[in-house]
This record gives C-alpha cells, sequence and structure tokens, in this order.
C-alpha cells in the first residue's frame, strides 16, 4: 500500500518534472513524446516496461507511429503516490539520457 | 499507396475477423484484448510491433496494465485497407497460437 501525495508533496514533485502535465480531475501527471519513427517509440516503451514491470508499477499509454503519451497515476492511492513520481523521474532520465 | 477497400471487400474482411469491429465513422477496426497481466499484455505488444514494423503499417494502441487495445486504419488510404486487415489477421494468429 502506499499513500497519496499531500498538496505540498505534489507540489514539489511537479516542480522537479516540468515535462509532466498535472490533470487535477484525476491526479494524475502525464507526458507526450515524440519520437523520429515507430521504432524509436517502441524501443523507449520497451525500456520503461522492463522498468515499470521491476517497480511493479505501470503506466497507462497510447502508442500512434512516433507518438507516446503517457499518464500515470497509483489506482490504489486514489492518486498521484511516490510511485508515480519515481515511474516519471525513471522516464526523464531514459529521454534525457 | 494503397487503396481504401471497397464496401464489398470490406464487408468480406469483416466477416472474417469476427474479434473487431467496425468503426463508420472512421473507417477503422478495433480490437480489445485482456492479458494475465502487463507483462503478458506488453509481450504480445512486442510481438505485434515486430511484424508492424516489418509491414511499415504501425496500429493505434493504448496499453493500461493487463488490457491492451487496437485500432487500425490505414491514413494514406483515408480508412480501412488490405493493409489492416493483413495486421488484424497477424494479431488473431498471435492470439489464436
Amino acid at each position: 500500500m502506499v499513500d497519496q501525495l499531500s498538496e505540498a508533496e505534489r507540489a514539489e514533485a511537479l516542480d522537479a518534472l516540468p515535462d509532466w502535465d498535472y490533470d487535477e480531475g484525476r491526479d494524475a501527471i502525464s507526458r507526450s513524446i515524440v519520437f523520429t519513427d515507430f521504432a524509436e517509440a517502441f524501443g523507449f516503451m520497451t525500456q520503461v516496461a522492463l522498468i515499470a514491470e521491476r517497480a511493479d508499477h505501470h503506466p497507462e499509454w497510447t502508442n500512434v507511429w512516433n507518438r507516446v503519451e503517457i499518464t500515470l497515476t497509483t489506482h490504489d492511492a486514489g492518486g498521484l503516490s511516490a510511485r508515480d513520481v519515481d515511474l516519471a523521474t525513471a522516464i526523464d532520465s531514459i529521454l534525457d539520457g
């Protein structure tokens, strides 16, 4: 079990994740990424899939050719948790790497 | 360039793809699949990704943990084409295999 972030914790987390949009209605964060082509997009998804599986925390995501849209929230917590922040940070690291 | 299916061709194709829903508004077909868990869902997506890349024809798809929703249409043809039917048939083969 993991706790939903407090307002202060969430504000701090969002400051550190400037590429992510906050969806207040769902208490979720999302990021859209455009790659060169499908192979690059799906390669990225495979990297994220392995990290997500190891953390046992998975994204909601959509892929259309070179675009990937990722949404993170924690159903068990009823909203954004530290697990989402960790996964978002890991995703940013892949993209910046 | 690939041609949009005629009405008769489409009717025949849909008969052979009973697990797919036809979206008239988009002239697209879609299928939702529920797997045991994320690893199984993403394993399936990886198989489809390789087939799609080899055919240079890619799905629009969404994954939420053990669920995958796939939509197929051919932007260049302005709707459903033989390439969608081929990819749908290949996807069915993976799922029935």
